[in-house]
């Protein structure tokens, strides 16, 4: 196989520093290295940690590179087992609604491992959180958190009935800074274009980002950063 | 002219949303509108908007539309004149130096409107602020803020010499949060993949956003959303 494909069990790391957390906390099943990666440090350590995992390591393979690192000169990519974890019932979690943009999914999980949130929900439709530009936006960070999806918001709830709710809308009264979360806490962030419903206003305690009069809202992956950054100082 | 060029003195804002803050808050020369805009609401406030404002309006150059929307689909393109302003020297500005990806400066644009900082400052060598995926990733907000590119950073100071620097780097002490920023204050981030150098230490205040040790660092555009909204909070 040698071009991401959704239903695919695997996908794949693309990068050096991606394929290096690949292969250290997901199951990878093989690494390819370019012929341009020149030998050398980089080179012995992702070889060295691949023999250590029994991986096997396939040089030159220029179809794989062209089918999947597209503009961008990548020279590793790891192909890796796609794998749900449950989420921690005791750990604060980030769960995002319906969000499609793959670059903010990749960010998002950035800013979530940099905050110390490692429990990610998606409730879907979603972008498909496995995808290789969003593995490679999250500069592997991804693999280090327990990411779930859920059918809907009542199945994420069902499964995690105790940690407070804080639905991130501009229709919500409290400003952020004024909450105090009690633990475990969920932050819940709604779709790029549309946010979240109003039925979430009915939901845990809705969290307003005080911003300008003068624009709409701010980019999601702005806004999630901004929250986990807040909660992150009372974990 | 149907492709945008950097050396030009005109650029493209894409879409409706873009199309409107355009007109109200740039010097729009031509407006274009696709054959494919149905006529409502929008479209009569559009086209009422450039009447007032005698902006020539062409219907159905689809060429325009081809060579500049991409996959996007893009109603309306207006053509504005590319200005600089003084930054205010009053106001707290931020400042980027060396920020090289459009999609980051578009959002990190809508952010700074978000928090209220109309001032932004851009030392060069720099992404294109003028470019068009800047200006629709900011939707819009681009032509509410003064923007001014700088040849280095001693030009920006020796312009406002007064505000006080507060520089975001790793090798930072003091964490945001528990810096207390002057007024006028300068909030100061470095290059998406090396960050400000280490000379920026000796300059004003060096400020840190304290982050996991499991990785690096985060998002150019997340750590100045987050650094803006502490300042908002302070203005």
């Amino acid at each position: 196989m040698d071009k991401y494909d959704k239903s695919s069990p695997t996908s794949f790391a693309l990068g050096l520093t991606v394929c290096f957390e690949a292969i250290q906390y997901s199951e990878v099943t093989k690494l390819y290295l370019s012929p341009n990666l020149n030998e050398g440090e980089t080179y012995d350590r992702l070889s060295q940690l691949a023999k250590e995992k029994h991986i096997p390591v396939i040089i030159n393979n220029q179809k794989i590179f062209k089918a999947l690192s597209g503009k961008d000169n990548v020279m590793a990519i790891a192909e890796f087992v796609k794998k749900e974890s449950q989420l921690d019932s005791n750990l604060p979690h980030c769960l995002l609604v319906n969000p499609m943009n793959m670059g903010n999914l990749g960010t998002i999980i950035r800013s979530c491992l940099a905050f110390g949130i490692k429990d990610l929900g998606i409730v879907k439709p979603a972008a498909d959180c496995f995808d290789p530009k969003v593995i490679r936006g999250s500069m592997g960070a991804f693999f280090r958190l327990r990411v779930h999806n859920f059918a809907s918001f009542e199945e994420y709830r069902k499964a995690y009935p105790d940690h407070h709710l804080y639905p991130f809308m501009l229709q919500a009264k409290k400003h952020l800074g004024e909450v105090e979360f009690q633990k475990p806490a969920t932050l819940i962030f709604g779709n790029e274009a549309k946010g979240l419903d109003r039925t979430y206003l009915d939901i845990g305690e809705p969290v307003l980002i005080k911003i300008s009069s003068e624009l709409d809202s701010l980019n999601l992956d702005n806004a999630v950063s901004i929250g986990l950054y807040e909660l992150s100082k009372t974990i």
